[in-house]
């Protein structure tokens, strides 16, 4: 068989029973995918976001069944999602993230895991240990891209954070700041959402002006630009706003408080997986768990995409394993 | 006497000649101004920025006449523009320049230089060596502003430094960076003053398209927010961009390049006056004369204002020495 069954955008998302299954270059393995998970970034990408065509999805656990490195074949991977030139000055730096001639799955120039298989570099796989549910696992990549903040912003511990949004990505975010922070306030406008984040001494509040001003991190974490002229009101003189949603403003903005008070405004992405898995491991009563509001099998993509847009879901699933049964 | 001639805005840049001469209080210094130089920020004082009333004018040189601390009597003087409490967190840490309760001179709440007198605390005060002429002296505040950038952002001497803007801002941003990057660009719509700034190895250009992506520090010095787009575009992944205009962004902007690139930007303001008098000290040949494009009386304040809207114009002084022979 050397078609499967897969989500592409095509202009339009469709589930294909018969796409080509991609084929692996030197250095490069194929796994079979068990889960993956619909991301905020592929509601974009159906809306037009980046151009891409092709097999959507970038969230995924599966299991190696093809590589020229027979030591990796049924070994259960998570995957960094930028395949890298491995060659550039980036790459040396540990930042292929950051290539200029990566391609990144399902989401540029490389078909994603939404589908039967997928290929990664063998350089982007972890290894899964044994104890991780393949429910936590899926969320390896999201909660790396919470993780990053901890690998831009040396804290002390002593900082006070705010964090805009009750989505995936505010909670994700929230969680990790609560590893290492005490004061740890969530701004949301999801009652029940917000309950579902609540963990070790996160505050969670429904109205801005019930936070005090002067914080010394705030993470803006919406999905759009609203967040950044509260986020500039109430961070400290100094303080670094995070950016973690990639949104456009409207309208006149005025950034002259970020002037004024010597704010930073930090842009913050994709993070190392090994960052995510640790902390997995550290934190094993972290409720990622929560975070799941359904699955779908990979057929009913469509109706799982609309699940997704709701204003009560976090994460939904694609449920790929039946297909992986030959 | 117990009046004097002054610039004053009260809904209106008027010249007044009986305001009331300011009074010390414990532990400040009234200094009679013998150069005043008109910024940015003044225009748009008299365009209703930050609300101000009243005595216009924060870039200056002097002598002081009264003061508690005799030794200071007779001194020649620049002082830090920012009167701080001295007692919260911000002053305990000499970061004053964001006390809360600070007023500031020719901006909020404490009346400003141009003008025959103006009073400050001791402790903003910094004598002047005597080698330092006027003309250079009365630049120290924009200077030391420049220099900020040195302060905020580690550089190890190998970054490419791109600056927008070919204004005073971005001339004196471009001459500091010049002091310890070789590699700097300055991007301008005017081809007299791009002649004007150049100094060391600084490059200047007339289009943006003629500069490489990839810089590593873009600084947006034009004035304006038209510059924040471009900035995104040329810097390069993890760079920085440092927003030195307190500026408002208009119409949709698009914020995406900043996560996706991981690009800081860092609001950047005032600086320590210590940090710009060392520079003048270290780098005598850096050319801050010619800067000054006139000279006007005081009782000629309107036509010094309008002469500093002119775009040719860069630095334009107020000559003030003549009303102080008492």
């Amino acid at each position: 068989m050397n078609t499967m069954a897969a989500a592409v955008f095509n202009g339009k998302l469709t589930y294909v029973q018969n796409y080509p299954k991609p084929q692996i270059k030197p250095g490069w393995a194929r796994i079979r995918v068990k889960l993956a998970g619909i991301c905020k970034t592929d509601m974009e990408i159906i809306k037009g976001y980046m151009g891409f065509k092709g097999v959507l999805g970038h969230e995924f656990v599966g299991v190696v069944d093809q590589c020229d490195d027979a030591s990796w074949i049924g070994r259960r991977v998570v995957g960094e999602i930028n395949a890298a030139c491995g060659d550039c000055d980036w790459c040396r730096r540990d930042l292929g993230r950051h290539c200029p001639n990566r391609s990144t799955l399902g989401i540029y120039a490389l078909d994603g895991c939404m589908a039967e298989t997928c290929i990664l570099p063998v350089v982007n796989l972890l290894a899964l240990p044994e104890g991780l549910s393949d429910e936590r696992a899926v969320l390896t990549e999201p909660l790396s891209a919470a993780c990053e903040i901890l690998e831009q912003l040396p804290l002390t511990g002593s900082e006070r954070a705010v964090i805009f949004g009750d989505g995936r990505l505010g909670t994700l975010c929230a969680w990790v700041l609560a590893t290492v922070l005490s004061d740890v306030t969530v701004v949301g406008h999801h009652p029940e959402k917000l309950k579902t984040l609540r963990w070790r001494n996160i505050r969670t509040v429904l109205r801005e002006e019930d936070v005090d001003p002067g914080a010394d991190i705030v993470v803006e974490a919406t999905g759009s630009g609203a967040g950044i002229v509260t986020a500039m009101a109430l961070c400290r003189p100094r303080g670094t706003i995070v950016l973690k949603s990639t949104v456009a403003v409207s309208g006149d903005v005025n950034l002259a408080p970020i002037v004024i008070h010597e704010q930073t405004v930090l842009g913050s992405r994709c993070g190392r997986f090994a960052d995510g898995l640790k902390i997995m491991r550290d934190f094993p009563d972290m409720p990622l768990d929560r975070l799941i509001s359904a699955r779908y099998p990979l057929a009913r993509v469509e109706e799982a995409f609309v699940r997704a847009t709701q204003s009560d879901a976090l994460k939904v699933l694609l449920d790929i394993s039946a297909f992986n049964e030959e």
